[in-house]
């Protein structure tokens, strides 16, 4: 999907509103009131075969009766009819808005009609909003072809819903905190454009500085973190994402369909793709108006400057675990601020101006750090008897003006902060009455421009067709013989392309005899696609030392499972256990997740998840930043494990988990990795179809 | 400290202000108008020597010379006259308000001046809150004895403030907030007067529904829980605990030298007291406007009703990890809501009752959750093109009248719902912009209340006079022999006291011979003072397997160690190792800490902690709720190891570090736990004198 493709549909020179109507409290009126009397310049053609004349224009019979060129289609007539509409003028018209509920939200008759919509959709190349939505508002050509009242003012966010109601609530809370829009999108069902295409269009929209998304389920998770990722190199991307728990995944299937994924997972992929998620309604406005009102912190060094030092105290608090840092000033600069202020001031960071500061000694601390390589300056104050509020207020936009550093504040308080307030707003400089706000939106913001800046390598996978076809085989030879897992001698063989060291096993057929290893310790298992959690069934015995208990224990499982093969593994030395597999996930596809193995995996729930394809760098960076990380960094007197071993193992794994879309379940379980230059070796294999 | 001596503080009949004036600008000419000018009915005293008649008042020239009682008297002179003015008067006035500053909070010579004034104090009895205050409010009096501007509204809120900005910008936000306060308390430095001498007065004071406090430091820990603990089951305490971070630790020893203490055993003792700890300042504002409006909620079940799905998705993630719950419907309750509702709309929780519900669809559903016992209501709206929002709010505000449940509200929007808001204020019906802030300020009311309810054993530690004479003279021993570590065999004998099993051992002194032990394998270790961290000194030899592997080792260390004993202790099996210790805090005292040994101690950091004294009960259940339970649950096939025993331990373990004040360092580390019925043994005593 192209920027040129949406444009016609989000600038268009023309509209059609089929549904168009007089009627009281139909939708249909308020789109044709909403099109006609908020300033619209373009041509409007209204459609209704009830009526010859509407509001005092022509209205058309149908749609191809249009003589002109028509950009855009507002659809407001029952579900039923909607194909029908559309279908009628696919050749001429390629862009619309389908108002209309009934459809896939409402269960399998309205997926039916979906299904209808969607295939004349790619028969004739046309673009459909919706269904099932409040349609859009483009406030910079006072274009609202949608069924909420009102017109936003012209700005820099663009806006996308899953839900109409959010919208329209987020529209009047815009007003009284100064938001403005470029785009207002409501997506419906999304059954076409949805998230990518939304974020491919506005990455482009030279009106648009941040793209905000309400998202309750994402409709192509690979595709969806592919573009995400690339716009996020353009812009910030934030996005508020519903769907935490298990219940709210119900309220959100009984009312728009959506899928909704485990929300670990949904954390990984955004923090992949370098989207900024918010993590309530209340971060989401305020991670908006930040981005909207200010230009991201050009490094992590923060200065605060307060008339509170109670306030001044709960600002320090909200840098706890934040990469943005109250910076350390020099000797030099502290001098400097010293001189104009009172001797029991404190010039540490934070800057405690006292509770009788006015407005010059704001000033005089903002003009030394001006220009002193710090991001952010946060101004904090608390209206006290003497403070003169408004006068302060005036100091801090007039320094915005000659400053290219972030800088907002802490206003705490009601009445007497309030007209100031107002002009902090006026003057894009974004205030927050709770300290741990601040400090939350100024550091998510810093990590975005983090990820912007940074050079990432590619991240192709390394598909392989040669060894997709020779994997193909072997799993095609299991599916013969009428097994749902692979032998472990066929999952080493499989292990060893992708750079995976199996341990060394010798397979012992049903019904034959053993013959001497001749090393010992050794352990002997099961291996059948029955019998997948070994020692549950006491399908495994441990530590046999020698040749006469080995004869005795590969007795007993012939005599306990007689149909089956067994195999004899040495006994490894181990430095750890870990845990690898491969998880489905029905958003984003193939998972992988690793962790500490053994009881630790379920009692510590360590486990990590890393979406495919990433680079090595990529993979060392997170494995290095993730809850295993002690073990490659030697803890106290441990020796580490090689990480790019590991990172190797983890990569091949990457590469089967695209490569290999049958496989059903994987893990190796345990992989040992060790500190004495031996190799690491998978234990237990699991390969199910 | 007694209730009835400080209601002559807070309820006075008379006051004088000492430092009064009429000169613009100064803090006794602030609080002179306050006292005279907004209503106060009691007897007013003004002293200051160079005035004969202030604001048409008889000026005294000292206190001495006022005939009448004066129930309080406000300071409001520099420092350095404080004590000389407080002593001229001490017989006869027994309760002060010191504004000035100039004391502890300037460091050396300010802390002097204030032990002055705290012996003059103790001597005669007086009650004084500061210095370093802003004074206090109360409101229901008209009293306001403060350099705060303003009368807040006569409420049930008791605020207690070590930051006198802090005090007033909630002022300031109250107004707007329809926040009313039963009294406003500006605590200063905290010399006398700190938050236990508050709390247990608010405790009993009728006007009072909740006590909230904005602390820097905590004066005295243990006092404080116990004081906490107590008033907790009267009536809900929230405190805003500033200091998390060391950065802020720093900023508040230079404003008001309060010395903070680790913020997670801060979180400890607050749970242990059934303190409400907000996370930050809007929380803070949130619980205290909650409490304030409305009493606790019956039970956990939560219902949310909706006019608008996507806010009901996000109000349904906001209870994730949380105690409160979505209600589950029954079919008929779900029956009787659906005869009122369209049949789009959907009855489970939340029940969606539509983008186009108007007041009947609210009233509906309320009228039949009613009386379900359903603790709470949740009314959720976002305000649609056809939404009657004030028809609406009237009708929430009509049931709460009929109701016992907790009823708030989620209105998201701007202008078209800010009347609304103000109504349902006035009607002290909670309302929340934000979803999450909701359900979290709902659920730690909830847990409060469950706090409350619970009947608790007594948690008196066990104290014995003969064990503690016992114990002093061991260590009295190891005193005389300079050495600033007991021997293991010391440190076993003094277990064994506290009911904590040794494990075997065998002592050699320095140069002896060794002698078959007949058990194997064992672990050789130097026993010293000097040898601590036996690892990593090679001052230890583990997995000996026989006499003559046993001999080489004693030759090795009795070289490398020729002045220290050595013991000889068993290689014993083990389930689980873990760590248990004692840190002394500088604030609470003792705290017990315990978690998994070896390696799993600092990589997983996973240690708990704990306050004594506990009760035996309590500490099972803490155990169980903290990071290690599992050890004593059983993990699949994993046998668990015993609870019991390790709360006796534990126990055990709380009366030696109340019993021994004067050990300095204390762990068992690794404490060996088993599963097989064998007892827990300590492997390794540390006690640090």
């Amino acid at each position: 999907m192209s920027k040129k493709s949406l444009e016609n549909l989000f600038a268009p020179a023309s509209i059609a509103i089929v549904g168009a109507s007089n009627k009281k409290g139909k939708v249909g009126t308020v789109i044709t009131d909403n099109i006609l009397k908020l300033g619209y310049r373009g041509q409007v053609y209204l459609v209704n075969p009830s009526y010859k004349l509407l509001k005092l224009k022509k209205c058309y019979s149908s749609l191809s009766l249009i003589e002109k060129d028509v950009d855009v289609a507002i659809i407001a007539v029952p579900a039923k009819f909607v194909v029908g509409v559309i279908r009628e003028s696919a050749r001429k018209i390629k862009n619309f808005v389908v108002i209309s509920a009934g459809f896939s939200e409402i269960g399998q008759e309205g997926e039916k009609l979906e299904k209808e919509l969607q295939e004349l959709s790619n028969t004739h190349g046309l673009n459909i909003l919706g269904p099932n939505c409040l349609g859009f508002i483009v406030p910079g050509l006072k274009l609202n072809a949608s069924f909420a009242g009102g017109m936003p003012e012209v700005g820099n966010i663009a806006f996308i819903s899953q839900s109409g109601a959010l919208a329209v609530a987020l529209m009047d809370k815009a007003k009284q905190e100064n938001l403005s829009f470029s785009n207002i999108v409501s997506v419906g069902n999304k059954m076409q454009l949805a998230e990518s295409e939304l974020l491919e269009y506005f990455a482009n929209d030279n009106q648009t500085k941040v793209i905000g998304m309400y998202l309750e389920g994402i409709k192509d998770g690979q595709k969806f973190i592919e573009t995400a990722r690339r716009v996020s190199r353009i812009k910030p991307v934030v996005i508020l994402k519903a769907g935490k728990t298990e219940k709210a995944q119900l309220a959100i299937s009984s009312h728009t369909g959506a899928l909704a994924g485990s929300d670990e997972i949904m954390d990984i992929a955004f923090e992949k793709s370098g989207i900024i998620r918010a993590d309530d309604l209340e971060e989401f406005f305020d991670l908006l108006m930040f981005i909207s009102f200010v230009d991201a912190p050009k490094n992590n060094k923060v200065s605060v400057i307060t008339n509170a030092g109670g306030a001044g105290v709960l600002t320090t608090d909200a840098f706890k675990d934040k990469e943005v840092v109250l910076a350390d000033f020099s000797k030099k600069i502290k001098e400097e601020i010293k001189k104009s202020l009172p001797p029991e001031s404190s010039v540490e960071n934070p800057i405690d101006l006292l509770g009788d500061a006015a407005a010059d000694r704001y000033k005089a601390a903002l003009d030394v750090l001006r220009d002193k390589n710090i991001g952010t300056h946060i101004c904090v104050l608390t209206p006290q008897q003497q403070t003169p509020v408004e006068k302060i207020t005036e100091t801090i936009i007039e320094n915005k003006k000659n400053s290219a550093n972030v800088l907002m504040t802490i206003f705490i308080g009601g009445d007497r902060i309030r007209k100031s307030l107002a002009d902090l707003k006026e003057n894009f400089i974004p205030n927050f009455g709770n300290p741990d706000s601040a400090v939350r939106v100024l550091d998510k913001y810093y990590k975005w421009n983090v990820f912007k800046k940074n050079k990432q390598k590619s991240e192709k996978p390394g598909i392989n067709i040669v060894r997709k076809k020779e994997v193909s085989s072997i799993i095609a030879g299991a599916f013969e013989e009428k097994r749902s897992a692979l032998y472990f001698s066929e999952a080493a063989i499989v292990m060893k392309k992708y750079g995976i060291t199996p341990v060394e096993s010798l397979e012992l057929l049903p019904g034959k005899n053993i013959s001497e290893t001749g090393q010992y310790p050794v352990v002997l298992k099961v291996d059948s696609d029955k019998v997948l959690h070994k020692s549950d069934k006491q399908a495994l015995v441990l530590n046999i030392k020698n040749f006469s208990e080995l004869e005795v224990a590969v007795q007993r499982l012939q005599k306990d499972f007689p149909m089956e093969r067994l195999i004899i593994q040495p006994m490894n030395g181990k430095f750890a256990e870990l845990i690898l597999g491969i998880k489905r996930d029905e958003i984003f596809g193939p998972v992988i997740v690793y962790g500490l193995g053994g009881i630790y995996t379920e009692v510590f729930k360590m486990v990590n998840f890393m979406i495919p394809p990433m680079s090595k760098e990529r993979i060392k960076t997170e494995i290095l930043q993730s809850k295993i990380s002690f073990l490659f960094q030697g803890v106290r007197s441990q020796k580490s494990a090689d990480i790019d071993e590991f990172v190797n193992i983890v990569h091949g794994l990457m590469d089967f988990a695209l490569e290999n879309e049958d496989v059903r379940e994987f893990d190796i379980n345990p992989l040992f990795i060790n500190t004495d230059g031996q190799k690491s070796v998978a234990v237990d294999i699991k390969i199910i179809l």
